[in-house]
């Protein structure tokens, strides 16, 4: 795969035709081949370390915070009592170091399938996998799947931190995921999942939230903003199983303080409600129906 | 300037060093320096007809409406009873489409320096440039400092639809264009101007908007998502004569019908309100110091 041409590395994928974002490199990192996916990582020029899947972004220094604090806030925030989180996926150990930030949160499981990307995230991307350090961190090196048959009703919040439809996580986007995530819920257990981007993957979203809503009381789906994600967007998959739970009104207020000792960079309470308004083309292809 | 490669346009800039969108070239239609600067028009494999200024990206057919629906009608919306309008800048004809389906809205004023960027959007930008047929809509061609020194007190809404702050449009993101700006409005009027982006130019926005409280007693900063804009987001500065003007609550409330009738794509009165809702880091550095 030919991903650096003349100090740059571009991101070009079937799965966003005709369009690609470019990063400008200074130094190659590592790069081989994992039993799962190629694993790249480079020094940039502007955007600190970068981690590449298959061709594709996965974290930049500069930018991963957005991504980070939404996947994991927006849910904690919506759930009464959170003590049991599981990330599938996030082997960069981003996601994890903001569930962490959360103090009431008794534990948390990582289970990433590819072994590789926790380890170059060590050692490339230490602002995102010093959670790897925390004792309240366990990982498993496994499938989801199979890690979440054993789990039944085991978490109060499951994130799925993945990589696009293409590969590895093809199967984390689809309904027979979804249902195993909900049998691996305790009573009013949420989701959140990596949820594509509005501009490029309507129909998929549209196509997930139905199927979403076949299985969970209450369903929505949110965005933020990453400029090195494909189209400068990415949105989230939210599901509980608590028919009450309205994901634009979180049930804990971010205040000052806890913007400052969480050291919060995107996220608040107000980005939260908002990230749940859709332009006018995505809200029409995504309400249910009945509204 | 080699802007295309290998049938690839890449837009590179010091304005954002180290990264560039990229899109695939299908047919170049148009390609010339015109007085002001270089004119390219290519046809894309995803995105429709391409115009690129100085090497960056001002329109593709497939996301424009974001931009021009934002930058349109969050002012017109906020306004009690806008009547005239001036655009400086937006050659293609985008925004004047957009201001132009408020039927309370008297006259347009269309001032743009660069001759050539109407003539090659009537050609290659029908969708956009159909404005231009409007008899509501007056061209003028010329600079938009001269074109205002001329108009003291004239227009309800003033848009400053440019390029980047580097070349014909540098002086537009200066204090003394703002203040020009304001002595061409009525009592109460409203500008509107592209703002930049808060992942790339948070310092510009910064001093931007200290300037324009210094000159007007409400002022606010919002923005849109539109993937071909560098880092995936654009903003618009907002000022108003009127010190009762809270640009978040829009005093219309587009509904149903209207979003139907004016063919909404983007605009809606709840993505309005959202487009103030800043990230943390950006809200941090541009909330006034006194809130």
């Amino acid at each position: 795969m030919d991903l650096i041409k003349d100090g740059w590395f571009s991101e070009v994928s079937t799965l966003w035709p005709g369009q690609a974002m470019s990063l400008q490199v200074e130094e190659v990192l590592h790069h081989e081949k994992s039993k799962y996916q190629d694993v790249l990582v480079f020094k940039s020029k502007s955007h600190g370390n970068v981690l590449v899947l298959d061709g594709v972004i996965q974290v930049t220094e500069r930018d991963e915070f957005s991504y980070q604090e939404m996947m994991t806030h927006v849910p904690i925030n919506c759930h009464h009592d959170p003590k049991k989180v599981l990330i599938v996926g996030g082997g960069d150990g981003g996601a994890a170091r903001e569930v962490l930030k959360h103090k009431n949160i008794e534990s948390v499981t990582l289970c990433e399938i590819d072994e590789e990307v926790i380890e170059v995230s060590k050692k490339y991307l230490p602002g995102l996998a010093s959670s790897f350090s925390n004792p309240r961190l366990t990982v498993h090196i496994g499938d989801g799947f199979e890690f979440m048959k054993k789990n039944n009703g085991a978490f109060d919040i499951i994130i799925t931190d993945s990589s696009d439809p293409i590969g590895p996580a093809e199967s984390l986007f689809e309904k027979s995921y979804y249902s195993l995530m909900k049998s691996a819920l305790k009573p009013n257990g949420i989701i959140c999942s990596q949820g594509e981007c509005l501009w490029l993957h309507l129909e998929i979203i549209t196509k997930m939230q139905t199927f979403c809503r076949s299985l969970f009381p209450a369903v929505d789906y949110g965005y933020c903003t990453i400029p090195t994600y494909p189209s400068g967007q990415i949105g989230f998959t939210l599901c509980s199983l608590n028919p009450d739970t309205n994901f634009k009104e979180p049930l804990r207020i971010c205040g000052p303080e806890e913007v400052e000792e969480f050291d919060l960079r995107y996220y608040n309470s107000d980005i939260h409600k908002a990230a749940f308004i859709l332009p006018e083309f995505a809200r029409k292809a995504l309400i249910p129906q009945s509204e």
